[in-house]
């Protein structure tokens, strides 16, 4: 069934005696472990771009097909890839530090069985200065949204837009708050708190600062909003893991507020503030029985690589370097939002995160596959996003100074061609959103959620 | 909280103002990231020893703990780790090739997210010989073994003794069936279908070869009495974990009866066959219903390294390495047994995995204090085994053939000497035994699970 001459291994590919299954620009160019590849010859075919994006996404339900995954397909093609929400100057901080493991230490790593993830809360918990007890390492922050989610039958209260994985693991009634463009897709916190006593939902999703919005919750407001609603929802989930972008200064955090307000759990994930998704690596703040629970159900959730992380943390000289690291990045971040809102035909949304949220003049696909085939510029098409109106959203992730100038040069020669889309497909859009509307877009709609046949 | 010169942070570490807990033989041992380390002098107090891993296993609930654990308690005293279950050989040819991985290649592994667990079963299935659509890939086998168990509030009936994940994670009653040390431990099938019979499980587990005694079913039994329950079990799980170390020739499974069998799942864990454990991988081969509602709940499970050992699996060059480095430890560990055997003092089960369980003469907490602190070899104690009667089981994993000698020679050394604990002490053992029966000595006892409370 193993096709040598192509990774990409989709259904195609493996049709026996086929060796490629040419659906892809690339397919079936070699590439060895090593991952060096013959790049594509850039053009390729946008419209042929589109459609391996979508083959892709079928991979990946809701979310964006990993950079493995277009690599596999797609080789060489994305030279920036402005999807992907995280510090690169991390990145590079962890990187070198990773290439000097020495080669026993390295070998022992992968060799052994990673310690259980109680023992590496404790050498994590000093370093965000919790106690150990209210610490739950996590092999991502999904692995946390989906245990809190999927256990628990009540209502699910959370604004829409937001990160799918948390509606999508609700295995009860999902009520969802729409965010409005005009507000800037800005939280309204009386308006959450009458949704509070409106429909007792069991959870209640908080993300600041948002995405794909970047729209942040402000510390002082956030933390009376806390105490007011206290007591009155089981689970109440703020998520943290864009708070790292939002400010030069220290981050705000509601995670030392666990020990008063004990249905609080505070999310946050390491992949995007320190560069890391590979590694696989999130937390929890939370009461200490919900810890215990979690430790019990994760054993060896965590890899070497995510213990050595931990670990590394924990060095003073690291510390600095990715202190460092981090203010350069929310200065080139507010440089490149700063760029971006002198595009024509756009809006940006203001945001407090690594990203923007933009809307455009055309359908998100053309500009993603003009961007991707002719630039190499990878962006985030939102049209599948619940709760955005239209398909005319794309989320554009800062990276380094240098990669975002070719962002922005790419967008400016994209959207700086007619649009091609006849005002008569527009309306068909329209059409059809209005035969089928999404649900996220009636306030506080009762939404069934995703069900799954159960194991 | 965050104490510099000690890595161990212990609770004693943790106290403010201290700076080593100095509870363990070499607390305060600087130690850089690259994992040098100020060795231990050996020999240690072996009691100190004792202490220090009794202190260990508190985090690590039934389960050892991992190697970077006791590094970070006492580094540099472990150099024969014959704790661990897996194939040196195999990992030293994974090493060689992922030291060979592109700089570049490495910077994209980790900065960015892996693929989906449905994309890399794709990659991974050919290898199997499976459908894609039957694979679940997971962030190590314990991924599947909890979720499958801790979502069936119905009966799990299992041997035991055996891997304790299996019952720890089960969320309605256990019913035992007691493996016997003057049967070498074999599961009787017979005996096996009565107890389904009788008590009707929701889940039946069979592991084969099994951990801790190493004892297997012969396949063609094993294909019998599956196809003779076949309906009367909701969940039947084969953990082939260790399978690999049966034999020279092409390893048997049951993989291929999922089709015909829809209740049937087959786990496998690559940590113990290929020598990966830090990077956590293992699978399960299941209906197709079961795959999707496993790859809903596991959002981005996979490591990058995890994914890049499933290609590394496709590579042909790998695949014949792989094969002759299994072949050679499948031949050393017959030795090792062979070696085992001649020790005085000591009872060896027979074993057709890469393991031997022994009753020793001594209680085992004193042979494995003395082998770590005088030869630096870690076994494991096999005292808290569910299902073993007595303190006095050991197991011993093969290593390659130069540590192998070592562990024998240890062992010798450790076991020429007389018996340090008087019969008084045993008789008490075995009161308090008496007293506070294990509930596994009862065969097909009905036993309350572990209940822990739910976030």
């Amino acid at each position: 069934m193993f096709t040598p001459g192509c990774l990409c291994q989709c259904k195609m590919c493996r049709i026996g005696g086929a060796r490629y299954c040419q659906a892809h620009p690339a397919c079936g160019v070699p590439r060895d472990l090593a991952g060096r590849t013959a790049p594509v010859q850039v053009p390729v075919d946008p419209r042929q771009v589109v459609r391996s994006l979508a083959a892709l996404r079928a991979d990946s339900g809701s979310h964006s097909p990993g950079i493995a995954q277009i690599e596999r397909c797609l080789p060489g093609l994305v030279r920036v890839d402005a999807c992907f929400l995280a510090n690169p100057y991390a990145s590079a901080e962890v990187m070198t530090r990773l290439r000097a493991i020495a080669p026993d230490e390295l070998h022992r790593m992968v060799a052994h069985y990673p310690s259980q993830s109680g023992s590496v809360a404790r050498v994590l918990a000093p370093h965000l200065a919790v106690d150990p007890d209210l610490l739950f390492v996590a092999n991502g922050a999904c692995e946390i949204i989906h245990a809190l989610l999927s256990r628990s039958s009540g209502t699910l209260l959370i604004s829409v837009p937001t990160f799918s994985a948390y509606y999508e693991s609700a295995a009860g009634p999902v009520v969802t708050q729409r965010l409005e463009p005009h507000d800037g897709f800005r939280v309204d916190l009386a308006e959450l708190e009458r949704a509070v006593e409106r429909h007792h939902p069991q959870t209640l999703v908080i993300i600041t600062p948002n995405n794909p919005d970047g729209a942040a919750i402000a510390g002082a407001q956030l933390v009376a909003f806390l105490h007011r609603i206290a007591g009155r929802v089981e689970q109440v989930i703020v998520d943290e893991s864009f708070s790292h972008f939002s400010t030069t200064e220290t981050p705000s955090t509601v995670a030392d507020l666990v020990r008063s307000l004990p249905n609080l759990i505070v999310v946050n994930s390491l992949s995007k503030s320190h560069g890391i998704a590979g590694l696989r690596l999130g937390y929890a703040v939370m009461s200490p029985d919900r810890v215990a629970s979690f430790r019990h159900a994760a054993l060896w959730n965590l890899n070497a690589f995510a213990e050595w992380f931990c670990l590394l943390l924990g060095q003073p000289g690291f510390q600095v370097a990715y202190e460092r690291a981090r203010r350069r990045y929310v200065l080139d971040i507010r440089d490149f939002v700063a760029e971006l809102t002198t595009l024509t035909a756009v809006t940006v949304f203001p945001t407090s995160a690594n990203f923007a949220l933009m809307e455009v003049d055309r359908p998100a696909s053309e500009v993603v596959g003009a961007l991707l085939a002719e630039h190499g510029v990878y962006v985030r098409d939102c049209a599948d996003k619940r709760g955005l109106r239209g398909d005319r959203y794309i989320r554009v992730a800062a990276r380094g100074a240098e990669d975002n100038r070719r962002v922005v040069a790419g967008l400016r020669d994209v959207l700086s061609r007619p649009v091609r889309c006849s005002p008569a497909r527009t309306k068909s859009v329209e059409r059809r959103r209005a035969a089928h509307p999404d649900p996220a877009h009636a306030d506080s709609a009762l939404v069934p959620p995703l069900r799954l046949p159960r194991a």
